[in-house]
């Protein structure tokens, strides 16, 4: 349970930034090298390796050296078991969102009624 | 574009810590005050405030006064957004996992033939 948890704590900890979360969605479509991962954000290797280490801690990324490169690999695991807890919360969010929308069809509908109302009646 | 960035940043951020997830858990139920919700933590007021500043700042979590205490609520949209964004990838940790269960199968098989290959035949 506690590893469970700290592994929630580290994976959503390593999705709160955007260049991580762009490398995730990079390694998503296939393994990559730290040089074809740093390529689109153009920063520095050491910052992308710096984002990486992050990512690899929370077990998301792997890394395998391949002759002189390092490919990089995403993991699904963590991934599944983020969605896991936060879809917990789905009939909670389904519901609060199904009353908003009925909230803003009702006042849109009182608000067709009263303009019904003041508007001058049509000639027949 | 940065707006949802940035939120997603808060997001899981605030995500990324057990207290607030359990405060998350907490609030999914209903409506509660600050004390209700520093009790199952046993932890002083100021440290479950500090840490309900963190998911207001995400807008996971808004306060209104009603009498002398502050009731928290839960909002959806934060939840909804980081579940799209993480689900995305559903996809790519589906087709991993169905490989590993494959792989894991097709080496039992294995592990079983060669265990029948190798004692002795059953007498007739």
């Amino acid at each position: 349970m506690v590893k469970y948890e700290r592994g929630l704590d580290a994976t959503f900890q390593a999705l709160a930034d955007p260049t991580r979360r762009a490398i995730v969605a990079a390694l998503s479509r296939g393994q990559a090298s730290v040089t074809e991962l740093a390529r689109p954000h153009r920063m520095s290797l050491p910052a992308v390796m710096k984002h990486l280490r992050v990512l690899q801690r929370a077990g998301l990324v792997t890394q395998r050296k391949r002759g002189r490169t390092r490919r990089c690999r995403l993991t699904a695991r963590p991934l599944q078991k983020a969605e896991a807890w936060i879809s917990q919360y789905r009939a909670f969010w389904e519901t609060q969102l199904d009353a908003l929308e009925r909230y803003l069809a009702q006042t849109q509908t009182e608000e067709s009624a009263w303009q019904r109302n003041s508007s001058p009646p049509k000639q027949r």
